[in-house]
């Protein structure tokens, strides 16, 4: 490390000499105006956060452009569109049902700010892109469409007709084409990609079942065999056929058996291979292609992703290229203040690190490659850390360094502290378990309610606040405020107690779980299992793109079942004793064992219930319970809905969200870093900046510093300080960085420039839309 | 093509001088004698199958080494290792008692016929190796502890005491530690290797189950809700415990949940949030740690395979090593006379390829490189054809070639003829689905059998019988099976019939799942659907292995549930109008949901209801009613049996063999092939003997003519027989080369050549056994 430092200094010296020669470049180029800079920006800011839009170079154009990115007025539309989806809520059949004109009234406006928005996406791109860009064209159908559906709905329910509210479930198609959603299109789009393999094995499982089907009926129908209810066993090729199909999810195995088994054991054979064929390999075989599949597409889209960021990337370096020599390059003025345009949140030192990673040799200027790197650096999560001064040795150094405050800095700071706080974590857990009403235990509470506050309090003393609560220290937040939350919880609850004896089971309720939660801190004392709990948070990000996914499914479902199924199924209250509790409110239930298991509950009456609903079936235990139910109040195509809804969400998203999480695992877990992330890395360690006691090369600090000042921090009497870096713990700031990590050993150099044969593989709305894809029809 | 020709007619008019040369080097290394030849044979064997047994060098101790890889010699000691897992069909508690006499008799036998093995074994390798082993020692162990429990209980039943035959559990240990089963116990230990890793998944598994169940408790105990069935809800921690495991298998979703749901929905969040943590994303981590950690110590193991091989083929290369110039080579003579010992059944036309491809310039001698290949080329299937010609033809040419017959051959080759029997199939796929009293119907069967069996007929007629029956037309073969299968049971069945109105059941059972599976061919016609399921049957030898390790698991756990379970539950039969048939036959099952959905018969009183519990219970659903059950008749802690039964076969093997599935679909999907596959076929073209029209060159074809009629071929006379090979779809010999072909890419090529430090990463058993090791423990 130490041999570094000369030779950086070195190069501090040589830099008068190079600042002239920057400033001559800079004067001979102060061509390059603001507009233009501006417009550089953009094209960097869209390969950074990947978005592919093809919109127009005028200055206010890219005003707007910018504007529409804007974090404000995408959260404003998302704002809407979640509003506009939860109106399913209020609206018959409604969990809290609101007056029509309510209702209608904010699903205007929200139809309105999306006319707005699509109308600001229209002042960026040219007339011609979006008219041809089938998203805007599905959004604008959607809206007009829902406009006449309210309309109509309107009327005739005033007039006392019954009609159904279709245009509902046209919602998610909001959710799913507004730009910032590319990770939703991209996944309906690999779906899609993936459904004609999938098909091939679908139909030779249902062959499969129809053969297995055809047997059953041979071999059971004529001897007339009676299931445990008394009904016909087996006599019907349909019904045979259904219950094959449930047999496949396992819902009703042993039960669809044992009519068969009683009789000779011989008969289970027929059972057993049906289930090692169709449960075990035809469904590995499902896994298999969908896995294959489905990252052989996502291959091919982050491919595509890679090619479009490049081409972004050049695009600003086009803009801002001055010629050196025989090249041309990027200098660093221009670097620095389209970096600061780009990413005005990165603090100017990190900035100053970034610069030094891309000029790595410091001539004062990027060439075209290194400038391309930018757009991943920037999403790179470099940590800083300061060497702070503790607050209170600020205050009262002599307290604070007194021997007493060292000891017991020392204490916090052994391993045996965490170890006997642990132990505390095991008793309390004891004392969680024992019985509320014995006084002993809930007098408890206090005790260790006061040993966990003790422990926050005295790790404060000891670790650096701003360092303790850095964004890094995830358990530290946790802890905090698990502990705070229980303490006002224990508070509330014990004040409303004493003041009328009311004892809040809410609020009871949340201690409780506060309480128990507080035990999980005990995961972070063993290495191992950190590691895995941190692979599984990092796997956050991505499994929520796919619980988006399968929520814009739901509701769909939702809101289908809820039309056809709201009111058939009435549930009476836990306790009623309404004898038309006893079948669900509809005699048509009378003596089924849905109404037997007690389902009433699981019903389409409204979207709450149908959700749950909806995640029962997809656990898929009893789902042919619940299907039969469903049935028997409407009609035997009802199956249909529940076994689109079976291969659509447990067979299809399901797979592929296990697929999804088997491969990000693998890439988490590995602990691989990818290339850039690498080159960052060595660049800290060079600059002495890493996360090790070796004091940086004062020249660099002092820039560092003197930029930190810039940007209006107010700690500069903290001279003592010391920067640090470090990468943080493979974290991603989008998914698609981990995509790209994920892919990054099969992007082979090649891709990385595009060739002929790889643009015309390239859908074209990758670039500019020019036909309807599948990003707006789904 | 035809360029390679003259090239190759080129080479054979030099063959004279070459063949001089040859004759010389013969005669001054006359040294090789038969006893070493057939020591680098056996070295050579051992390499081919991945033998990996240290044997004495000595003339004595080879032939006793081919003696006990004989295929009869093993067929031998499976048979009775068979025998010996069967017996428990025959004792108590039986399927079919016998005398104890019987079995005890049978046992001893097969017991004898152990020590006679393993007797046989030991004259093979030295006695220091032997009582080194792991292996040996435990089927000594477990001969003496088998014959010391049979001698216990025989006399202590006889003085009336109970005693548990114990020793039961260890049968299929035998079956284990022969080491013929190199793929099970290759099984058994990378599941001991995988284990710590997953240990580490499963304890933070059973954490997240137990923090999730101290929050039940302190929400639902105080609630003093019940359950359908009127018992208290979720008010003891064990209780709890267990419930929210069985939630995390699905096998109570979503009744768990019902009670609480019912009072409010807002409880329903603490279920879906436990499903999603435990059953999505705790279980996808255990597939993708079982899948990661599996492939890994597979991956090691193939590594040390390949090392193995090439350890034993340098043996045999330096046996019969001659000095050629600088290097050692072996030469054309010893190599045929090798390969001739190696492997006695390949035809010589198919030797003569084996050895083009090595001696791949006609040098008249092979090097140590192309050597080492031997063992993997004698794996590879090459499928030769023969166009013959067709018996009718050589009988009555003139007929066979008429007009009518040409003209009935082109329709049966037609595209059309296949169409029509297609839609013949579907057709009386609708009649199987009728009725079978109504006269028509069962007529139509006559007249679809008549049609099937002239279809296999015409085919005959058109294309060469025995190129029709060759070993790769699986579908041939099937179908003419199935057709004359059906045709012999609908006589008899007919014959019976009308003799004396006697309706043999079973013989129509059989005849119509025969019709029924005629229908099966139709895959056949769709090119998607053939791939699809060729790769399905080539994974099948594969899928047996992990059977195999399934059963051997299933059979420990059946004995121990007989011993605890036996008689606890009875089953009165399916009519049975005994008051106790409602409660199997055991007070404590009144009212319980085991006795109420008719489970009696799922019980533990003989092994096959045994191994079908066990099935029921891997397939998961209802596990928990089953294991209610075992509990009521026994003890609280028989749920233990169930729990450990899930947590090995379900969460273990279960994610290894889909993990394994998934793994070996890829490479077969991939339709690639190995490197040396690649080389064989190169050959294969080069030589113009490939798949194609043109003819071989013409002093090739002689002397592969030559060398057939050496084996004994009596059909010289057919000299317009043309030889074409092909290898055969990829399809493996052995699971051990689909393994090395799966890794092979990964498997670089310095891994070939052993380093130090593998040397030291080798398990010692790999060569001589040193060590107890898994290999025998388990």
């Amino acid at each position: 490390m130490s041999d570094n430092t000369p030779a950086a200094a070195g190069k501090a010296e040589g830099a008068p000499g190079e600042k002239f020669q920057k400033v001559q470049h800079h004067f001979c180029q102060l061509t390059v105006d603001d507009e233009q800079l501006q417009l550089a920006a953009a094209y960097v800011s869209d390969a950074q956060y990947n978005r592919n839009i093809h919109f127009e170079t005028s200055p206010q154009a890219i005003r707007f452009y910018k504007l529409y990115n804007h974090w404000c007025t995408q959260r404003v539309t998302y704002f809407f569109v979640l509003v506009n989806l939860l109106l399913a809520l209020f609206e018959e059949p409604a969990v809290y049902l609101l007056p029509i004109w309510v209702t209608s009234t904010v699903e205007f406006i929200c139809l309105l700010i999306f006319a707005i928005r699509l109308l600001h996406f229209s002042k960026i791109i040219p007339a011609k892109v979006l008219w041809k860009d089938a998203k805007n064209i599905c959004v604008i159908v959607s809206i007009l469409l829902t406009l006449m559906d309210m309309i109509v709905y309107l009327t005739l329910t005033e007039t006392g007709y019954f009609v159904v509210r279709w245009s509902r479930v046209l919602r998610p198609l909001f959710c799913i084409n507004f730009t910032e959603s590319r990770q939703l299109r991209r996944a309906f789009r690999n779906i899609r990609n993936t459904l004609p393999e999938i098909t091939y094995v679908f139909v030779l499982f249902m062959f499969s079942v129809a053969v297995f089907s055809l047997m059953a009926l041979k071999l059971f129908a004529k001897r007339k065999y009676t299931t445990g209810e008394g009904a016909p066993y087996f006599n019907n090729y349909l019904d045979i056929f259904f219950n094959l199909y449930v047999l496949v999810t396992t819902a009703n195995s042993p039960d669809v058996m044992m009519p068969a088994y009683e009789v000779s054991w011989a008969y289970s054979i027929f059972f057993v291979i049906f289930i090692i064929v169709n449960t075990y390999i035809f469904m590995s075989l499902f896994l298999a292609v969908v896995y294959n599949d489905y990252k052989k597409h996502l291959k091919n889209e982050v491919r595509k992703l890679v090619y479009m960021k490049h081409r972004k990337m050049i695009e600003a370096f086009d803009i801002l290229k001055v010629k050196h020599g025989a090249e041309f390059v990027i200098l660093e003025s221009h670097w620095r203040q389209l970096v600061k345009l780009v990413a005005p949140e990165v603090p100017s030192c990190h900035r100053e690190l970034l610069w030094r990673v891309s000029d790595n040799e410091q001539k004062g200027f990027v060439g075209r490659e290194c400038f391309i790197r930018l757009a991943d650096l920037l999403n790179i999560q470099v940590v800083q850390m300061k060497e702070r001064v503790h607050p209170l040795e600020k205050c009262w150094p002599n307290m604070y360094n007194s021997a007493v405050s060292q000891f017991i800095r020392r204490v916090v700071k052994h391993q045996g502290f965490r170890y006997t706080y642990d132990a505390i974590i095991v008793v309390n857990a004891i004392f969680i378990g024992g019985d509320e009403s014995n006084p002993l235990i809930s007098k408890a509470e206090w005790v260790f309610l006061t040993l966990y506050l003790v422990e926050i309090l005295l790790k404060l003393f000891a670790y650096e606040p701003r360092a303790f609560f850095a964004k890094s220290q995830f358990w530290n937040w946790f802890d905090t405020l698990i502990i705070i939350a229980a303490l006002l919880g224990t508070i509330v609850n014990t004040t409303l107690k004493s003041s009328g004896g009311y004892n809040s089971q809410q609020v009871l309720d949340i201690v409780f779980i506060l309480r128990v939660l507080r035990l999980i801190r005990i995961i972070d004392s063993f290495q191992r299992f950190r590691v895995l709990l941190n692979t599984l948070i990092n796997l956050i990000p991505t499994m929520l793109t796919y619980a988006g996914l399968i929520m814009v499914v739901y509701y769909i479902f939702a809101i289908v079942g809820m039309e056809a199924f709201k009111g058939r199924i009435q549930f009476y209250g836990a306790n009623s004793s309404d004898p038309a509790a006893k079948y669900c409110g509809n005699p048509a239930l009378k003596g089924s064992q849905f109404a037997a298991l007690r389902y009433c509950k699981n019903n389409f009456n409204n979207i709450v219930s149908a959700f749950i609903l909806l995640i029962e079936l997809t656990v898929v235990n009893q789902w042919h319970v619940l299907a039969a139910g469903f049935v028997k109040v409407t009609h035997l195509s009802a199956r249909i809905f529940f076994v689109i809804f079976h291969i659509m969400v447990v067979i299809i998203l399901i797979n592929i969200f296990i697929a999804f999480v088997l491969e990000a695992f693998f890439v988490e877990y590995s602990l691989a870093r990818s290339a850039i992330e690498t080159a960052v890395e060595k660049k800290i360690q060079e600059l002495g900046m890493g996360d090790c006691t070796n004091p940086p090369a004062g020249d660099l600090v002092e820039v560092l510093e003197t930029s930190e000042n810039d940007l209006g921090n107010t700690d500069d009497t903290d001279l003592k300080s010391r920067l640090k870096f470090r990468i943080a713990s493979i974290r991603y700031k989008t998914v698609d960085a981990l995509l790209q990590h994920m892919f990054e050993e099969e992007l082979k150099p090649e891709d990385e420039i595009p060739t002929l044969e790889e643009i015309d593989n390239l859908s074209p709305d990758d670039y500019a839309p020019k036909q309807p894809t599948f990003d707006s029809i789904a």
